[in-house]
């Protein structure tokens, strides 16, 4: 496994974007704030190419001499994920025809990437940038592309396509209408040449086959782009790409639109960009669960390869804020933290998504604390790089079933990574760090790592890791679901059979309705509740197959009272627990206290805003990083005796600490 | 008149949709349940003809041979509101054009239903169907398509049709431009082949001709269906409709794109489908204003044949409901309760739209609730079918009327449906039964048979029913306009008069100032309100004729006091009131307490929760039903010496009868 | 400079939309009300031309007639803002295509300004309309088009013609690249044929130079219009046109759309429409703000074309309130008040637009109010005719600005009028009156008028704006800038340095840092607060240059406390004040109060809603309006002797004196 030589602190870099030059101004800048790795090139194409066939490549010699120079490392993106005009011209059907029809030249990201004349140019820029780099030692690596994504191409040339990847997959077309359900509504299909556009289906299992023939389309794509660059890669050279994340103003979830576990099987080093609420809404939250994926992609180190520093329209850190990240980043696992951006830009779209530099290019206070992080990540960097850690729990990760969420709504919850988030961020209030893996990866033996696996209503589920749960929890495994886990196959064809497909012997437990909550509570002689459950969007009416189901939870309603909302069942050497409803932060985590009892996992006496994160350094010491996700004071207790890192003291264990507002310490044993 | 031989107790069943071949449990379930009817076939064309002229009836023959072995009944519907992915793509303009542009294929019901190859194909398929079902003595009639619309269709060739539509009534274009007022902006269309596309009009009468014109040619479609049906049908056979409702995520008001008046002279039974909010927000309502309408279209008893089992997410009835949902039906006139569906669906769009039974198939609660119904269906069918009501009030519908307040709303409300629904929910609470007539069917004759005509802000109205009304007051009629009421003609074109236009004598008022209310209240003697009443969206300043009109409400506002808000007039042997504002509903039911003592009409004084329904059986005998739409037990009184039904007990005239949570029962004389 | 010889009561007339002759009726209602003006034509081409080259101007002389005989007077508007059918349908590409797609044909004001077949027949109708309208003395003016907008036209034609327009004033192609930033997302365009669709574009800059095309489209074709009917004019004879104003329902602050500034130097008079809220919520600030900037595009008196008579639904007047209006009027500087309209209309999309009378065409109460206006008017007409106003305060208009806040919001602020209506409010409510001038027309010579000059957050300012406005301050004005001002270019390019751009002397003060403001509040020893502040959507963290500079608020905010609000700073002769944030209007006030003692401008002691406006007339006289914009009556005093013209008593300085509810009384000297 290739891995970065030490802890880098970086700033994506454009010298192509800045009104004057002022190169040798922002080399030296960086160099005092300690600044060590650049990332260029990822969307220049225009200015590589200004013209078909007329290469310019003044900007990135200039670059990569003065970075050289200044001892600053480089990585260089391809920058194939911004087509310039002329190609745009050239081609008229270059650009992606989506849901929303045919799209507009301007935007980066949505173009057709299957289009023959868009992977030729694609393929010659990338090769001429590779030549163009070689004499450069201080490259340490490539970007694939950036947040690489289908952009929704389904043009005509696309769904012919897709129709013959369903051909493949069904060679008798009964077959294909019977898994569909194509007769419903007269939508049957008997000669492949009337399938319709797919952007006008009301099949939801159909629709969301479509989305997965996209998501392989993304996978193919990363595939052709690292054989090509592997052609001239040093073997001291990386590849990596920076993974995006479902969107809700900031990262929030899993990017529904690729497979991203996939994807990294044709990097060196998985990498991610992680935007956050930011001042008062700050929490880590998204740092960690963002960290949490990117890590879990290759099982290894990663790189935040683009974060704020600035950033967007009130993430403007307090003192002490952009510290408190870049450290929370570290703690997750990453050995490089970069910024999205060095400098802020005068013209389009992002001038107001700012950089560490604002518009008048100059120092200032968020410069001033980048100063401080350089110094401590290069003083520290032996001590806090390739951090291990060993987590006990495991989250399961399901495009397909994300796809279902949008066609097959909970309530209002058109998007499972509410649910994700739900469960993710309860666990990690309670400082029970995770492992998020993916449904189409996971077998007996990546089971086997975990005391708990979770499923964050992993609607789509084959029978085939149905069986792998139901083996892992005899096994001694414990398995904790939330609603609709388990409901439908790979092809979200609902199971015709008792729900949860599969694991009712597991769960001890089945239903068959389901329902809005309207006024409904929850009631619980094992779980005490600090104020009436909340719930809202779903509830499921279980039945507890017998007495050996401990009913842990059951509704407070007049009628539905006589059904459990939440069950636990031990079954083999382990146990299962079921989630059948959706209900408010606060109960949740009281309801998990009284599970993690249940499964004899051991929940930390830290709880946010004070956040515990852990692992082994390369040198085998022990790592605990605790962090002040608040603006008031908190004391934690020092779990064993150690240095801590950054004022360099020594601590004892069972000494009681302060940590400042937003501030942070590292224990290092 | 034809009518049914039984009170049916029925679901919709398909057995092409099913994941495996389950057809004889299925009958086996449903004789235990007591399920009396089947209806099949009404969206399946692909099934029946998966290739052009390639045809199967492979599931048709196999379930009208096992419900017939099964005893079960069965209604065919013809299939042509969903077409083959092969015949759109055979006439790639066979989708309907709409205002939002061409549509893609997938979704049922968005075909242009004058396309030629379209009606073409559709003949086809329905002659081959007859057919094919003719050996079969179980199948009691046939449905003519299901919840046909015009769906917008306005393609080129369907504007070409609507500009002779317009010459032929036009000889005179200056006429045409008279009417329309289409001097304004520049408008006037000189010379037919002027015509522009109707989709970019700003001129509502224009607009509304439109819609006319789309609802002739629904009528046209039933006409044509019905006739191909007659010629194999044999004389115990009916035809009927699935009609539907204006959907506010549930059936709530008329349809506005279909004059059902006109569509149901060609068929033998009237039919529709409701569906209602359920759980705590079940009222009956939707059962009774869409029983009203559909019982009226015929004036005649009628078929329920779709209505919900498990239905929609969070309509899943509590114990008992499913049993008051019924018997609803029955007692507003229905000879037939059939629910969609039986079975669940594990594919597509409706699969949270839940049948009888679950995804899994098996029996569950609401399968055993069904079984008490389908007992008592049978029981009691002698008592109950055939009911006859007599009502003594109706209200007017107005399908130009709703259009007028899509282009003309009364500030928020875009709807004449939320005046309709106003106005009937206060009648339906206050246990006021009504029919529901139509404004192109409705003279001299037709008003005789009722005491109280209501106006639910009838916007169009023509100079002929205006005379209609005069003439019916003046008779010895009662007459009740809501706000808006005859303001315009037949073609919206505001009438340069005196409103309310032609009945300023009946009424004794007029105005010809309107505006919103902003924190106006109302103040009376003689209505004693309970609480300040609310106005929103509409106030018209009324202005009495003369001392004769009483000004039963006037606006409590600092300026606008000086008007009246509710009057009354006696005009010849009847009278006249009019309500020129739109207010909180508990108001309306004050105002309108103190009217019914006007008009003479007495109020019973049952009150919802407690829903009084009644009507005379086929054997001469009264029947009252008593319905309980709560949570909470409520008591009753008998009004007379009789048997209750359900429970088959005699019942005293004056006894205090108790009504448990959601329980009704039946008195028969 | 051309005038009106007496003060004008009018309205829009209509006698082709009529529904039936009543012409002779009109003419005697109308002179009966005191209406001297009608204006008519200027949206029914397809009256006087239904056929290409077939002209019917019968309606034209029959009105021109009519009202020469009933002595009213008439402008004349040519038709050219509504196409007729035949002329879109003649020229398939006439009407516009926007960013929303081709438009079809229906509206009024969607057709391509540009396009050759339209500005050939536009030339023939105005002509022949000419011609027809020369025997008539009675027309005293007319008016262009009406309402003119670029209409969004972005066809591939005008986009052609921008190119052109690029190509012209960027000789180099990498200076365009350079000034627009296009090296970002690989937009860089180097052949001027790769230019791509301009709709697509996320290129602000870019987007902004379009929208300055599209005024500049609007301001040619006022030049064309206007030199065609100065060919027909007689020298008494004026040129007008109705500007109107953003929309918010109502005319709310500048017009993005058109240089209006630019656009009048083709005009003899500039008039507007002015439609504001009524009953409760009228306030008159929009009659202000709409007045003065119609007086200031030509820094004289103007008239109002239309406004409104019954209006809009929920605009109904309350007894009083229509002659506040028209008064409120002329305090600003009009010299013609004229309904939008006098009848009301029977078909389309204005029929609930309401003119004087109502649909019934009848005497009412808007009629009996507006008699007394008439007669008014004609009284006073020698007195309050030309009322010439002498304004120490002006604020820029900025075209560009407004752009730049669609493409770069300030918060959920993306329109800068929001601005510009926040700070003209405020000292609209303290009677502080202002001109609004040009940010394209302001020179040191403009600035000289005034003692204080706002910037409502003018975004966009060329760097020779900045160096006018830092002279003027040196030579004693005073200059009160809101966020955001002089922070881009012309070309919406931001400052690459220290912000205010070039100001940072003249203010005393910079800032590179904002956030929003979230529950941060504002606190100072300066100004008096009546209660705690409420900031939104934007906060600038200024930094004072030193303690010459007046730190006036600071930041209630644990972490920008250190950061000034509002600074103070005197600067040459004169001082500059600056606002760092949006904020509550009441706290607003608060800080105004205290700058103008800084400013040493006296504030009027008077409050609203009670409002005064002043001026000279044309015979020297001051002439001093108060306006009650309440329900409850106020008190004033009177500033000098003289005579209340309203109700033609004496009045003596320092009498307090009631003002009854939306009452108004004018004092002349």
């Amino acid at each position: 496994m290739k891995t970065v030589k030490k802890l880098y602190y970086g700033a994506a870099y454009y010298d192509e974007y800045l009104p004057y030059d002022r190169l040798t101004t922002d080399m030296e800048l960086m160099k005092k704030a300690g600044i060590s790795l650049i990332r260029i090139a990822e969307s220049t194409w225009s200015t590589w190419e200004p013209k078909d066939g007329v290469f310019d490549f003044t900007h990135l010699h200039r670059v990569l001499r003065a970075s050289k120079d200044a001892g600053i490392d480089v990585i260089v993106g391809t920058p194939t994920y911004a087509v310039p005009p002329w190609l745009a011209r050239k081609y008229p059907d270059l650009l992606a025809v989506t849901h929303d029809g045919p799209q507009l030249y301007g935007h980066r990201q949505n173009m057709d990437l299957t289009h023959p004349g868009y992977l030729l140019h694609a393929q010659r820029i990338i090769r001429r940038l590779m030549e163009e780099v070689q004499p450069y030692p201080h490259i340490i690596g490539f970007q694939i592309d950036n947040e690489t994504k289908p952009y929704d191409t389904c043009g005509p040339r696309v769904q012919q396509m897709f129709t013959e990847y369903l051909k493949k997959q069904y060679p008798d077309i009964d077959a294909f209408n019977q898994q569909y359900g194509l007769n419903y509504w007269s939508n049957r299909v008997q000669d492949w040449a009337d399938m319709p556009d797919i952007r006008g289906t009301i099949n939801g299992s159909l629709a969301a086959e479509f989305e997965q023939f996209q998501r392989n389309l993304v996978t193919k794509f990363f595939r052709w782009q690292a054989e090509i660059i592997r052609e001239y890669l040093r073997p001291s050279q990386f590849i990596t790409h920076n993974f995006d994340f479902s969107w809700r103003g900031y990262s929030y979830g899993y990017q529904p639109d690729v497979n991203q576990y996939d994807a990294a099987q044709y990097l060196d080093i998985a990498g991610s960009d992680i935007y956050h609420p930011g001042e008062d809404h700050l929490t880590g939250a998204e740092i960690a669960f963002g960290g949490d994926l990117t890590r879990s992609l290759k099982r290894d180190n990663y790189l935040i390869l683009e974060t704020q520093a600035q950033g967007n329209h009130g993430w403007l850190a307090y003192p002490g804020q952009l510290r408190l990240q870049a450290f929370s980043h570290l703690a997750s696992g990453a050995d490089c933290v970069e910024y999205w951006h060095w400098h802020s830009i005068h013209n389009a779209i992002e001038s107001y998504w700012k950089g560490i530099l604002s518009h008048n290019l100059k120092e200032n206070a968020t410069y001033r604390e980048c100063m401080t992080i350089g110094a401590d990540f290069k003083r520290l960097s032996d001590d806090l790089i390739h951090l291990k850690k060993r987590n006990r729990i495991a989250m399961i990760m399901s495009n397909r079933s994300n796809t279902a969420f949008r066609y097959f709504p909970a309530g209002t919850i058109d998007d499972q990574n509410t649910i994700v988030r739900w469960l993710y961020d309860a666990f990690y209030r309670m400082n029970l760090e995770m492992d998020l893996i993916s449904d189409t990866q996971t077998d007996q033996t990546v089971l086997a790592d975990y005391d708990l696996i979770l499923l964050p209503s992993v609607y789509s589920m084959t029978k085939s890791l149905t069986v792998q749960l139901d083996q892992y929890v005899k096994n001694g495994g414990h398995l904790l679901a939330a609603m609709r886990s388990a409901f439908a196959d790979e092809h979200l064809k609902i199971y015709a059979d008792d729900q949860p497909y599969g694991l009712t012997g597991c769960f001890g437990m089945t239903y068959d309705q389901f329902t809005l909550p309207g006024g409904t509570s929850l009631q619980s002689d094992a779980v005490p509740f600090a104020k009436k459950p909340v719930l809202s969007d779903w509830m499921e009416l279980l039945i507890p197959a017998d007495e050996n189901t401990e009913t842990l939870v059951r509704y407070d309603h007049p009628y539905w009272k006589e059904y459990a909302a939440v069950t636990h069942h031990a079954y083999g050497n382990g146990s299962a627990a079921y989630l059948g409803c959706f209900f408010d932060a606060d109960s949740l985590e009281a309801v998990l206290r009284t599970l993690m009892e249940r499964f004899g996992i051991a929940v930390p006496k830290e709880h946010f805003p004070l956040i515990r994160k852990e692992g082994v350094n390369q040198n085998g010491a022990a790592v605990t990083y605790f962090f002040n996700y608040s603006g008031a004071p908190v004391n934690y207790t020092v779990p064993y005796d150690g240095t801590e890192l950054t004022k360099h003291v020594t601590f004892h264990a069972q000494d009681t600490v302060r940590l400042e507002a937003w501030d942070f310490h590292i224990l290092r044993s």
